[in-house]
């Protein structure tokens, strides 16, 4: 069972908004699924966490999507394409850096799988992946992550999962602390009692030791002298909606990650990749039609939207953190864990 | 009258591939109306331009809109609310560089007037105004256009329109050649037999003297130890199609431009603003919706259409040219005419 | 005398890390001055603000430069070639939504006067002017900013100068409380002992009434079932640095703007323009050399700026705020002064 | 030896203005080297080229560069780090779509070899990798390119290396023509008599059959109602050059490439990948430097640059076309070469 500051906080009602979805989760966007696989053999302390919008073939059934690229010092595979066709074609796999390549050619065979005309009479797949370095708590020149992992990642996708220590979190370090992976979501009313909710879930592993602020208070001392005073490792946050909004929008909606990783105590580190995206779940396109009927949140509604992707992003960090176990590093390097430091308020 | 190159070029059915609408211009885009006011006061040899995505209030009824900025050498205003928010809520009206203030203003009191809530209870409107320097043959240190030109412009707008050394052309220069104001439009069928129609105008004030490709052929001898070698001044490329693309695939389309600037003999000079939007009349947008059901175009459709881009936009500039007169500059310059010095080969 | 957060408030050397310049002000820059005019006559609560970067001709001189649309909602002049060239020309002029083509055609005139060759045998220029829109307290509808008060904003130009209700700021609006115009300052020393200074400078006219965090601590309560929940009006930072950044290194620090967006409360409305730029100091350009030898940070040596970035336009914002005072709008609305909900608490 | 159209074409110097290099290719650029691996085992005939900028370590002592993504279409590694940061700090990898896991993960290990602290105390290696799809012609399921392929291409790159179907470009198809590899190169001087030569080299696998214009004549008969009317495949330009342009400069001078593909007959097609980068070798970075001094070409100079790369990508994909030689596809297939229809026509 995992933690949620929204629930366990004293001061999180009156810091937040905006109501979470049933679990507070990323999966509360229904259809959308997370899978995980761990890797903690020989130095790895490593692993793949897959984020599946839908069950169909994703390749002939894309959905909407768009990204927000707040600081590139990253190696994602498929934005470029992204951002060129507005839409997302294959599951969206989070690793270790050095592990794209390994999680894209699985990407790459899975759809050829399903789709054999792919390469030839048909373009190519474009493959998503993205990452951040562990390479402090795991023993990332090693390459650990294999194909076999990412399919194992998107076969165990399931409306429940587990965040912290776990996945792509595996290795992470955020603000100093252990991990993680960690989601949340929020729900959304339009004036017409409409509802719809938005979900984000986040590899973290960004912010310098002493700036993580929960809640506007600032946790730990910053460090004087220290030999890490850099914002590095990067942080990647998927948004999930099923609101019917366009790429466009939903690439708006993806800069909103920017706020909260700021509200968090971050600067956005010169060698921190820092990137989101998002998807809608609510108009399923298809590869061959000619004229597509869809449906499209008017602009002026997208303000409340904005204000749960801030939200869903600073508290899905938050839950990582919280999620967080103990893990000695391939080196023997010992994480604080923020949930010993920072006891649940509310009664 | 205006003179089509498509209509009387020998070579030109070989050269484009898709057929013309049926005026060859941006007004066979149903609802489409252009209007030009030329001012030839004294020193000024400029004008305004005016291109009407349809006749209802823009600021209530936006059309979608993309846009591609190939060489930002350029001092539009508009365009980073239309990038963002993929509308157009004002007419689009083309001057000289430093007519674009007048031109603001106009547009400014012209939707204030039309609503009133416009900076207070509402948000501000966003006055689409693009430019080019027309400062070789007109006086532009004189500042003479004038929110009223603006205004004329506006009101003039007709689905015929003249081209050549007319309205914002009036003291263009294209290749060292006089002008202009061009137009084109070519016509795309799908598979299902569904036609649509993409139609573009151009404000041309670009390229390098023997520079220019006509066809394929290069028109006049580059100079040697020229004095004015670069290719400066800038081009804005207008857009319009009845077909249901959005913002994201109007940017793209607008993009296409380039690849026709390439054709005519231009490299996109340091100094020019190269900027093509695009704009569609098929999903008319309201600003207080909550959700829209709007139709788009499938992805995989897109090809005709950004040929039709690359087509329109290379005949628009070559039918300026065409139909561009003489006119003697403020300082007694005599640019040449190209149709003085090529002739229409077709029977 | 302007208040400073930094220097008034008990939490603040907890909330900051690093140490603020001489005045705490965007004038630590060494040449940096800037200039008001304040518009009160009948129904405008409006006005100029001018940033100037040296005191030497910046169309001869122009500064390297770098910009950030964190959301492009918003009607400034010169963005697009400042994002091409990377550089600016003309001082900064802020004022209201309405007042930029007044704005901008002030900085032509005076460009021209400077430059005769400008428009003809020389380019045009790129006067650079930014906007928000204070029509909640001014009756923007008036028209009320002139060339002359641009012209006079830039003559002001001195590194002393007010905070709070004044110049462009006048009629602003932030999280609800009148204001304003604000500036801060941080210090950042390289490994070498080098030090160097950025400032910044804000137009602050955004966020939801009762979404302010100051240090962390949310001020008031967040209303419900409130008539104005979006987060409209738009935001401008300028910074200032005598560190030898280049264009590019100067839009990545802008960028961090948004951080400090963020931790101020705001999640980047959708109707709000809220728009960075950058300029640096240390290698003053010229528009006809052949090759240049500059100076350039090494990109690994970026963190503490931006950091410094975070800090200077989150503490200008406050600063801003601290320093309004009271103001009657054109329909009688009073807006509510931060600094008479919220004391200094420093001894 | 290679064919270069500009010395055996009768028009050619007619057509382009600028004088080519003594190699007329990117490797007349000091330093500069390419090496191929090609691959025509079983069903493949792939392969990959490499291009070198430098023969000292590049992730210590990397490269200014800069970038334009012409039509995202593509899966390329590397590009977002490029963007964020200007510059190249891996050799260059050329490849089909299915290979660029493999030569991603080359150059980590290849990295890592040269630097072992890459993601341990140092960031990690940011791989640059470009594709084209191949599958026309090669089976490209089969996952044929492999790391050590990578690592020989690196390992084979000299100042002297063949075009046409060789290397990455073996199984490439350009407006129904067989290949390629192409390249080409021109000289600047500017008015001090300074001069520098800007190379290009394409891996060229786009374009309509019947569209390729040459020299300006069209080439071959545009096909009606064939089965595959849209320009698909894609395009990779790399340039390089000896005069000292910063990132932002070589981003502006990538984008020429566009005018280039225009030029030749494209529409730059939905799903084709054209992606043009650029790096300078004047000014070799360091990874730990504070600052450095470095030289930088005055803005106003760049325009010989532009028509260089405009010429240079031109002519380059021409002389791949010219240096093609006949080849089975997997499937039988039997692409006509360019060099057979067209004969050269100098004395």
């Amino acid at each position: 069972m995992n933690f949620s500051i929204r629930s366990v906080a004293q001061d999180a009602d009156s810091w937040w908004d905006l109501p979470t979805g049933t679990a507070n989760t990323i999966a509360d966007v229904p259809g959308v699924t997370v899978g995980h696989v761990t890797c903690l053999e020989g130095a790895a302390r490593t692993g793949v966490t897959a984020v599946v919008p839908h069950d169909a073939d994703l390749f002939r059934y894309p959905v909407p999507a768009g990204l927000a690229v707040l600081n590139g010092f990253g190696k994602s595979a498929g934005l470029l394409q992204l951002a060129e066709l507005g839409r997302i074609e294959t599951p969206i796999l989070l690793t270790n850096t050095f592990g794209v390549a390994a999680c894209t050619t699985a990407l790459i065979r899975r759809a050829i799988e399903q789709n054999p005309d792919i390469g030839r009479s048909r373009a190519t797949v474009n493959p998503l992946v993205l990452e951040c370095n562990d390479g402090r708590v795991s023993d990332i020149q090693a390459l650990a992550v294999t194909e076999a992992m990412a399919d194992q990642a998107i076969s165990a996708a399931s409306p429940e999962f587990a965040q912290g220590t776990v996945g792509a979190g595996t290795g992470m370090r955020t603000f100093g602390f252990a991990g993680a992976i960690g989601s949340a979501s929020r729900r959304v009313a339009l004036t017409s009692g409409q509802e719809y909710v938005l979900g984000a879930l986040v590899l973290s592993n960004f912010g310098r030791p002493g700036d993580l602020r929960v809640l506007g208070e600032r946790i730990g001392t910053p460090e004087t002298g220290r030999g890490d005073p850099a914002d590095k490792g990067s942080v990647i946050i998927v948004y999930a909606t099923d609101a019917p909004l366009d790429s466009r929008q939903l690439s708006r909606l993806s800069r909103r990650a920017g706020a909260a990783l700021g509200r968090l105590g971050s600067y956005w580190g010169d060698q921190s990749g820092d990137i989101a995206l998002a998807f809608s779940t609510a108009n399923r396109l298809t590869i061959d039609s000619e004229v597509d009927a869809i449906e499209r949140l008017g602009e002026a509604r997208l303000d409340p939207f904005l204000l749960a992707a801030l939200e869903a992003a600073e508290e899905a960090v938050l839950n990582g953190l919280y999620n967080a176990q103990p893990l000695t590093g391939y080196d023997g390097l010992q994480l604080p864990v923020l949930r010993n430091q920072l006891l649940p308020r509310k009664a």
